[in-house]
């Protein structure tokens, strides 16, 4: 249920309806919207007493959530989330950029990626300390050292950090050095995983599984969202289907179909949705477009010796074409690209 | 193999080199470029002297042809097939705009339908006359009759027909009165239909199968080219995919992919491609920053009664803003939109 | 709706129920059981009164068809059908047995594959005269003179031939030498070649499209019997998924999902099924297991010489060996092999 | 590197050359077939001397392993492994089966369906007590509570307990109640998870994700090998594709192509590759006929009631009448079903 509070009440009100929620053995999400706060009460509804509480002080109305998702409905929050990380801003509007190497592989290479980036106009920089391989006997990732070198990369640009966590107890260690928390597709079903980002006060990025459905992706955020964590991002990173010319399939109908049912920002991944990097700044626009909310894009200073993801990795320069290309179709559009 | 020709050579060598390529077995396609005219010659090539035709006067060089399809090949022909019928025009930066209903159901329907796409900025008019349908008691369409009453829409707005043409036997009679003659994505591999258009003087629209290869789908357009019809677009409506919210998955990047393959022009189905009419206005916007060479959207008076497909067609308002949208992006992004 | 005859009903009653049904604007099919006769009315049935045919003499019953597939409906017919070619059986508890190469290359070629696999224990013969071919530069199979090869296979060995027709003006010639005419996954939804087929009084193998659905399948084979031809045998051959270490995923289950809808026989082809010759025994052993009325498998004297297809051919000996197996299971579960 | 050893060749010098593939840098796995012991020495190769190791005492020869996973490959032991929990057997022609509820609901429920599957030829009991649900809201499983059910109804049956392990942190107390650790789909790429169990002497059961290709399904057991745990039992549950008539298609060629490349038995569970309990006796019979070294089969007493995926459960009295099926075609076909 939510219970939509009336204009303008009081936090004592709030609390204490909160308080009465969780006495019907409800989980209660408090959402502070710009013009009004609900209480998304979650739980088992049977036998609870929907007039009741439509009865008590504060309360305006009182209406049922039809989603499975029920925090992550945009029946619950009707107006569009905007997650911010630094300079880096996604949704209502604002198109964040998030762009770096697949793999942190030396300080020198991710300070220097992170200046191009910057240069070429993103706000957020992307690159795996920690590294999900195929296989295990390939490059698993700087790990930790990595993560201090993506800590370098921002003091010396300002760039807000994107950077995956694989598994939950290496969560407290990432978030010490990271903006936002990247979920990998292959853990969009690592339930403690996501339990556990739901437990930080940071954002997190949520890339969609290659075989995921719309209403599993949403029930993945919804394990985070159920923690606390109000800040998700949805990335749409391509679905596995009959097509190998690509390497994924790249569905940009995700991003309207999302915002139809969801407040939460939808960010686009045309590297791995493509994984060909010819083919990833016509996607790119497409995706601005298509309305998404953010870009996240591998660029390497030179792709030809990056570590992993060679193929599917921009040039500087290629980025800084793209962006601009990017930039025209959100000004036409009416967004704004940062 | 292609024979390039030196520039500004006389019709009678290039008449003169075709001969002497079918002397060796070999069928030559002549191929009249802005600047030079390459004749493409096809066959079982082992045994064939490379060498010998290279001494002819007038050859420039022989090149061999890798990829498999070989009329089809951006290697054969590297500069954009334009595709032309009246108003509408497909390729090489032109983005045509097809419209109309999904199935023809009266003169009054198809002739208000033909006004209100054009009015919109539309330049052709699809509307089927004859309808593969799942169940062989669904509605089948007018047939002739429809045929009849695109033709006097035609006459009332200039707009260009492309209609659907199921089997060889219809193909000379709808070509009496189409413009353009679409292949079903149900037919793409429908040989002797493919063929038959092949014999056809009309451009030939060419829709994707739902499982189609990208191979696959530009050798069905090779026995089209094969047959001396040189005016076909490939037109990408959505693969089927493990994905139910939407009908079809729409991978815009087969838009880049077979730009950098083929010289033919690429145009989107976002009707077909997502089968929801709140996810068309988003995808059409893409395909055109997609750099798609025209879009073909299902558009009725009024939906809600259409005899097909009504839950994925615009109304004429709902197309109107997404051509004005489109228009936007396609000025931003240097491509002409009619 | 079905109308179900009373037991031992006669002749002139039926025709006379069929003459009522017509009248009502319906079709009538006949389907003609051990043990009743049940006439199966198909069309729009709104206003259309179930009662007053219900107060007919000789009727029992009217019973409406929830599937959308009408004849081929299990509710129309719960007895499974047995469709017969000279000593090819399938349905009913037989498992028939189809072998072959995949095109006729020469009568020499096509009279010992006959021979070889009639020895090993088959009773039809496939062999493709007509061919489908993804690319117009390959080979296209002999066409009129392998037909007559085929003819002259069945001279020499008694097996029944089983051979592809392609486009509906063929099927007069097809039908001429073949005694079960197939339909290929490329023409599932080839409406004008299913109806074509559907007026000819031969058996029609409809090979499953590479994407199409259940529903799709079944009302595939419901033009055909719409129009009169009551001897369809469905036959599996593989999906397209993201699986590429095989050709196609061959679903098994298909068998016995099929079974439960339709009274139709259910053919399993593990040659395209998997493209890998090496797979193909499993495959076969476990399609009889799942309960498949029969197996239609390529064989080639010598699989590295074919001119298609090799790779997921058979050798004579290693389809023996196959066929040795299947007929062990078949025995352990109570089935007839032949 | 594969170092085949000697006949009869000594501990010592086995231990031997282990400390010499270690001092290259390379990890060194055992490997004890029946004739001969080999060591696989896994890792960059690069300018490490083949030559070198191949004159030390006791080798016979050095071999290269093509594929991608070293110690799963075929080419490091061409005889299949067997791998045994109590009298649960899978693999070398014995065929174990594993039944029982999807989610551990009570103790009564869970010896009442061990008692009945064991009854019905079962010698390994399955049953959730840690739940992977696509919902946060979802029951999640009684946790501890359910592993100690499990434990008392093996007290009971003697029947061997395999059950999921979701997150690393688990692993250790889920080790000490089952007798097979089960990894599902969703956790096949949850690479901590896999090397965790790595480190347990507990047989392990990987389920294949559910849009893993072979490749990867392979790497992702020699992530668990390679921590040098050698009991890993691939499980082959169904893949994600357009069918939708099924829950998952269940492509049983994978058994075949599995056993052509690994040593590691394949089993089969046709309860998620199906999703409908009237397709499971068709498949399972298939399964064994296909050569799968096991089943793993959702049985509970009463599947109206079960809390968790009754819909594709089976009865107790289902079970029983399959199992005697698959009995007789295992023996028809030489296999030891147990």
């Amino acid at each position: 249920m939510i219970l939509v509070m009336k204009r303008g009440v009081s936090e004592s009100l709030i609390q204490n309806m909160v308080a009465r929620v969780e006495e019907m053995g409800l989980k209660a999400h408090i959402i502070t919207g710009t013009e009004r706060t609900v209480i998304a009460a979650v739980g088992e509804e049977r036998g609870k007493s929907k007039e009741k509480l439509e009865s008590c002080e504060g309360v305006e109305k009182v209406l049922p959530i039809l989603a499975p998702y029920k925090v992550a409905s945009k029946e619950t929050k009707p107006e569009p989330t905007v997650v911010r990380a630094l300079d880096l801003a996604m949704g209502g509007g604002n198109v964040g950029i998030i762009a770096g190497p697949c793999s942190v592989e030396s300080e020198e290479q991710i300070i220097l990626a992170a200046k191009q980036v910057k240069e070429a106009g993103a706000t957020g920089l992307r690159g795996g300390a920690f590294k999900p391989r195929t296989s295990p006997y390939s490059f698993q990732g700087l790990k930790e050292l990595g993560l201090q070198f993506l800590a370098a990369a921002r003091e010396e640009t300002g760039l807000a950090v994107v950077t995956e966590v694989m598994t939950p107890e290496h969560v407290e260690m990432v978030a010490n050095y990271a903006d936002v928390l990247q979920i990998g597709a292959r853990n969009m079903q690592n339930y403690h995983l996501l339990q556990a980002v739901g437990e930080v006060r940071k954002p997190v990025l949520l890339k969609r599984g290659a075989s995921a459905s719309m209403e599993e992706f949403l029930l993945a955020a919804e394990y985070i969202l159920d923690q606390g964590n109000q800040e998700v991002v949805l990335c749409e990173r391509g679905i596995r289907t009959f097509e190998t010319h690509t390497r994924f399939t790249l569905p940009l109908a995700s991003v309207a179909y999302l915002h139809e049912r969801t407040h939460l920002p939808v960010v686009i991944d045309p590297s791995h949705g493509t994984g060909i990097a010819s083919l990833v700044p016509s996607m790119s626009v497409a995706a601005v477009a298509a309305g998404a909310d953010g870009l996240i894009i591998e660029v390497h200073p030179d792709p030809s010796k990056a570590m992993s993801d060679g193929a599917q990795t921009l040039t500087p320069e290629v980025f800084a074409a793209t962006i601009a290309q990017c930039r025209r179709v959100a000004d036409a559009l009416g967004y704004e690209l940062h």
